[in-house]
Formats: C-alpha cells, structure tokens, sequence
C-alpha cells in the first residue's frame, strides 16, 4: 500500500469535509413551496442555482479526483503539507456559500451579477492555488515513492499552472458577463475530466509491480 | 482483502456523501414549531413529509447496500469507475431536494404536485441509470476478481434494467396521481431489499477461500 | 484483527450517519440574533434547547460507543445485520428532528409539550428496539468469534431489554411531566455511560492474544 | 501501524465530527440575497462573520491535526478515553453555534458583543480542557507505545495548561472588548499551528524503525 497510515488519516478528513461540502451544494436548490407560483415556473427560473449547482459538483468531484490522485502516492505526510492541504478545505468549504452567492445574483444582473461571479472565481483561484502548492510541496520534498522525471514534473506543474491562470482569467471575465463567466467555469471542470495527473497515468499502466502486489494481497 | 486502497477511498467518499445525504433527508421533518396549531394535528397533517422520508431514507440505504456489495468484488478502480460513481453521487445528493420538494407538494394536490412527483422520479431515474453503467463497466472491463458466469450477468443487468424501467413508469404514473407514483416508489425500494446483487450472493455462500482467509486475519 | 473488510465499511458508513447526527443536534442550539431582547436572556430563556442537546448529544454518542463495541466483536456482515443496522440508523437520523421539536415545546407546555417529549421516547424506542435486534441477530447467528457464555448472553440480552422498557416508561411519563421524561432520557444516558456490552468488558481484560497481535502489527 | 484497529474506528468517528463541523461553519456566510442593499457593501459590512470564519475554522482544523497527532501514537484505547474524546467533540459541535452567535453581535457592540465572545471563548476553554484531560489521561495510563521522557511529558502538559488560561484570559477580555478577543483567539490558533505535541516531533525524525516499516508495507 503506498499509503501510510498518515496519508490515511488526512484522506478521511478530506474526503469527509468534501463529501458535506458536495452535499450542501444541493441544499441550495430548494424551492420556496407552494403559493409562490406554479412549481414549472420555479424550476425554470432558478436555472442559474441548478447550472451553479452542476458546476460546482463536478468541481468537488474533480478537487477529490485529483486529491485522490496526489496523495495515494505520497509515502510521508509531514506537519507543512497537513497545514497546506487544511487551506485547501478551507477555500473547498467557501465553495457552497460561494455557489449559492453566484446562483442568487446571477440573474438579477447588473454590479452584483459581476461582483458574485467573480467572488466565485476568487474562491475557486484560492483553492487552486493550495492544490498547487500541496502539488509542488509534495514533489520537491521527496514524498513520492519514485520521484517524477523532470519533463513529468514540469507538465505537471503546467497544469496547475493552467488552472490558476484560467480561473483568474474566468474571475475578471464576471465583470464582463457574470453567465459568460460561469460557462468558463464549467469548461475548466470539464478540462480536469480530461486532463490528468502524473499518478494518474502511471497508475493505468500496469507495470511489473502490480501483479506482485495482488498475489501478497 | 477485494478491495485495493484505490476501492477504499472511492467507498470512503461515497459512504461519507451517503452518510450526509441520509442524514439531511430528516431535516424535512421538522414541524412549523409553537404558534401554529396543536402539535398533533401538525404531525397528522405533515404525513407526506414522514411518507416521502421513509420512501427516500430506504432508497439510499438500499443504494449503500448495493454500492457496498459492487465496489467490495473490485480489483481495480480506473478513472471511468471515478467519474461514473460522481455521477451516480450527483443524482444521490439532489434525493434531498427532490424530497422534499415532492413532500411539499403532494398534498396541495393539482398540476404541481404532479410535476413534483415526477421529478422525483426523473431523480430516481438518473441514480438508476449510473449505477447501471457502473455496473456494466465493472463487469465488462475485468474489474471483478472472478468474471461472472454468463446467466448471472445477464440477470445481473436485467435486474438493474428493472429498477430503470419501473422508475420511468412511476414518474409517468405521477402525471396520474402522485400519492400512487410514491407507493410505487415505496414499492420499488422494498423489492431491492429482497434482491440480490451477483456479489452479495456469492458473499454468502461460504466458498473454501473463507476459512482460510480467517486464519490469516 | 476482528472485524472483516465487510463490517469495516458497515462502519464507516453507520459512523459518518453518527457524525452528520451528532453535529445536527447542534443547530438547533442557534439564538434569533440581534433585536430579539438581550443575548443573556434568550440564553436563559433557551435552557430546555441546552438541556435536549445535551441529553440527545450524549445518546447518540453513546449509542456509537455501544455499536462500536459490538461490531468490532463481528467476524462476518450478512444482509439481515446490514437492513437490521440501516432500521437502527432510520431512528438515529430521526433523532435531530425529535430533539428540536421536544425542545421547543417543553416550555410551551400543555399537551404539545406531554406529545413532544413522548415523541422524542418513542423514536428512541425505535432505535433500542432496533439495536437489541442486532445484538440478538448477532449472538444468534453465530457472527462472534467466540460465542457468549450463556450467563453473558442473558445479561446482555436484559441490558438491552430495561432500555427499551425504561424509554417506553419515559415516554409515558411525558403525559405526566414533559420536563421529568426528559430528567429520565439524561438518566438512561448516563447508565449507559456506566454499563457495558459483554465485549467491552472482554476488550479491557488483556488475554493472551493481544500481546502476539501487537507483534504482527 | 500504530493505530489498533479500536483507535480506528474512534479516529473515523471524530474525523466524521470534525469534518461536518468545519464545514457547517461556512453556512454562517450566506449573504441577505438580491433586495438587501448592495451585494459588495452586504461583504464590507460582514467582516465579523469573515473574520470569525477564519478564526474558528484554523481552530477545528488545529483541533484535528493535534487529535490526529496524539491518537496515532496509541496502541490502545480504553472506555473513558471513548467518554473523554466524546466530551472533546461535545464541545466541537458547539463551535459553529458558537461562531455565528459572536458573529452576529460583535458589531452590534454593547453587553451582548461581549457576552458573545465570552461565551466563545467559554466553549474553546471547554474544548481545551477535554483536551487537555486526553492527553493526561493517554500518557499516565501508558497508552503511549514508548512513554515519554519525564522533561518532554511535563513540557506538552504545560503546553496544553497555556491554551486553557489563555482561553480563560480571552473570555475575561471579551468584557472589555469582543474584537479584541476575537483577535487574542486567532493568535492562540496561530501559535497551535507552530506548536507541536511530542508525538509529532517524533513522527519528523527519521528513527532506523522507518525504512523497516516500508519494506514490510
């Protein structure tokens, strides 16, 4: 298991502060009930909390996939990486208070529509940026069981790169069009389906370790 | 031990989205408090509230039950596995909304509660058809320890093909009359109770791997 | 190490309903905030929230210690113990909901008091009576590695049977006195803090097999 | 591994608590919505609710790393430990109440300010204590795997007696002014994220059993 016992225990309080996190995003797309009008016509007028709502989850969901990624390789934990992975949740816990912002101003237009698309955005670079920074903490400091080789490691931190620079991009773009901005938002989630992690594609090439390991398990 | 450390952590995240669904289905329950009317008659009135939370509470536990009995036959977690469980967890975590929304609904009767009803359904529908998916992924690309005799997959995607087919029904059921389309989602959930996944039977047919695997524990 | 992989996830998922429960119970704990009289006095005038939130707080945490102790206990999960444990966590989820509903109307008084706090024993009952089946399912079915000695199965089976009789008295008693039926909820909670389930007391008497276990570890 | 399979399921059961706690907190953000003045001053005008955010999440997130950092040096774990670790989470739960309750009166300024961030204060002295008294309790009953040296025993309990007055100061201080306490609370949290509990000085050096230890996972 390349996982220690650590790792282990960072894994469960991270997967548990993101599978509330995920879940209160939902929580959001209550309706008022009835006497506020046919409940058709709430569902079509809330479609700025349900196209937020989608967006956000798949962001969750792809923050655990990559989390996932990362830390099965990661042979140590040490105190600087708890503290860095402890600011990752803290922006991943801004993400439903973010959503529900963005989803109830998106469509009264105007200064707020723009100022609550990009308070989104900012949250979504905050969390970027820890993610980043768990990522380059983690290869630097010889946490990986094999340590990347350097062209690996500099896609990597590319990519990272990448999605720091485009949330930014997508956080001033709100002040154009608050919608435009969160069509560039979902388009950044759908990226990282793609888009994968150095661990990631190692773990899909079978190599000659693997058919040990599951004769000692 | 079936499962990798990679199996693990996908159930993690599953069972604590589960765990935080399950649990959010109840605060629905609660009564308009002092100041409107006995207690009593609040309780009695609110039956669809306590109706559409016992429906909701038994289908989630019954998806943990069968999420367990897949993912514990699994040698191998790829990426596809990853991004199929998110999907089925977003039908998951909108179960509360749809809820809710369906018990709010029901008894002011008319073309709303018909809809309610009905997206509940169309919910149910999508849950359905993940877990199908993740089913039928898992048993085609190898993923289980021992492949599954061919009658036993067939009846295995038959069964899930069922739950599809008789959700579709209810929610077009609900345009009819949306306290039937709730029993009928009652009725589908009590059915799954006494049906197996192929995983769960083999669990308890003690093979002769068991005793041995209990002496090495 | 006792419990299988089986049980393990039966646990984390029981844990994570036990958690979102626990930490529910809290909410209810919110003041109306400024321009509702001075703080000091809506505290004052909160105590039977403070005292249900104690009372629940610690019956649920309880009930995880005594489910802890019995399933770490288990060598093997069948589908009966999984539905028996998922009717046991139907009544926990319930528990938040109950325990905001006895408290505001404990000083309302009158018959929505007598009815709230009654309500509040009857779904503790439920989940007695739903903890004591699997204990006896357990017991029964021969899931312990090593079975009962018949003195300790008869104790433990009146352990859990003066629960369930002394809820079903506390819940009469709240026709009487709601404030007294919930003096005789802290009760039983603290008795069960005192007594033990037959694998507790196992587990603090150090037997020859824990010191190789820690060897293998 | 030095966590018992017991000290498992305990650590699952807080990480579980922990996590819902940390991330209710946030709920606490939510804005007025569109129709209440606009959206930039509504943030301007919350910083309260911001700052006590920050400060009360690094606090909980503190609270997991040190709870981590101790239970994974203990081999076993004992009925009031169980007890002891339930009063810690008691007092945990209550952090989010806490949090919004000094929020939402800091600016309202006036006996209820300072009564808030008394009572804040009065919660984390709470948590602090149970704290402290896990720790007592695991190095005296020689739950430790190698006890501590005398030097080091008596310095972590100084360290945990230092959080308990200084909570105990800020509550005092919090009659004087609340920002200024809610100041004094974020420096305790800072100085916790570069104080370190022996075992995690531990856990940073090296010792030869380590490369032992990857060889056998």
């Amino acid at each position: 298991m390349a996982a220690t016992s650590d790792s282990g225990r960072l894994e469960a309080f991270s997967d548990g502060v993101l599978a509330v996190a995920i879940t209160l995003l939902a929580l959001n797309l209550a309706v008022e009930g009835p006497g506020h009008g046919p409940l058709g016509h709430q569902l079509v007028d809330r479609w700025p909390v349900m196209a937020a709502y989608l967006v956000s989850f798949f962001t969750v969901g792809i923050i655990w996939v990559n989390h996932h990624a990362l830390f099965k390789n990661l042979t140590q934990v040490d105190r600087t990486l708890l503290f860095l992975n402890l600011l990752l949740l803290f922006f991943v816990v801004v993400i439903p208070f973010a959503t529900s912002t963005m989803a109830s101003y998106l469509r009264s237009g105007g200064a707020d529509a723009h100022l609550a698309a990009a308070l989104y955005g900012v949250v979504l670079e905050g969390m970027s940026l820890s993610f980043g920074a768990i990522f380059l903490w983690s290869i630097r400091q010889g946490h990986l069981p094999r340590p990347l080789k350097e062209a690996d490691a500099r896609r990597a931190q590319w990519r990272f790169g990448i999605g720091s620079f485009v949330y930014l991009a997508a956080a001033a773009l709100a002040f154009v069009s608050a919608p435009l901005a969160l069509g560039l938002y979902g388009i950044i989630a759908c990226y990282y389906i793609f888009e994968q992690t150095p661990g990631q594609a190692a773990e899909q090439t079978p190599g000659p370790a693997h058919p040990e390991s599951t004769q000692t398990r």
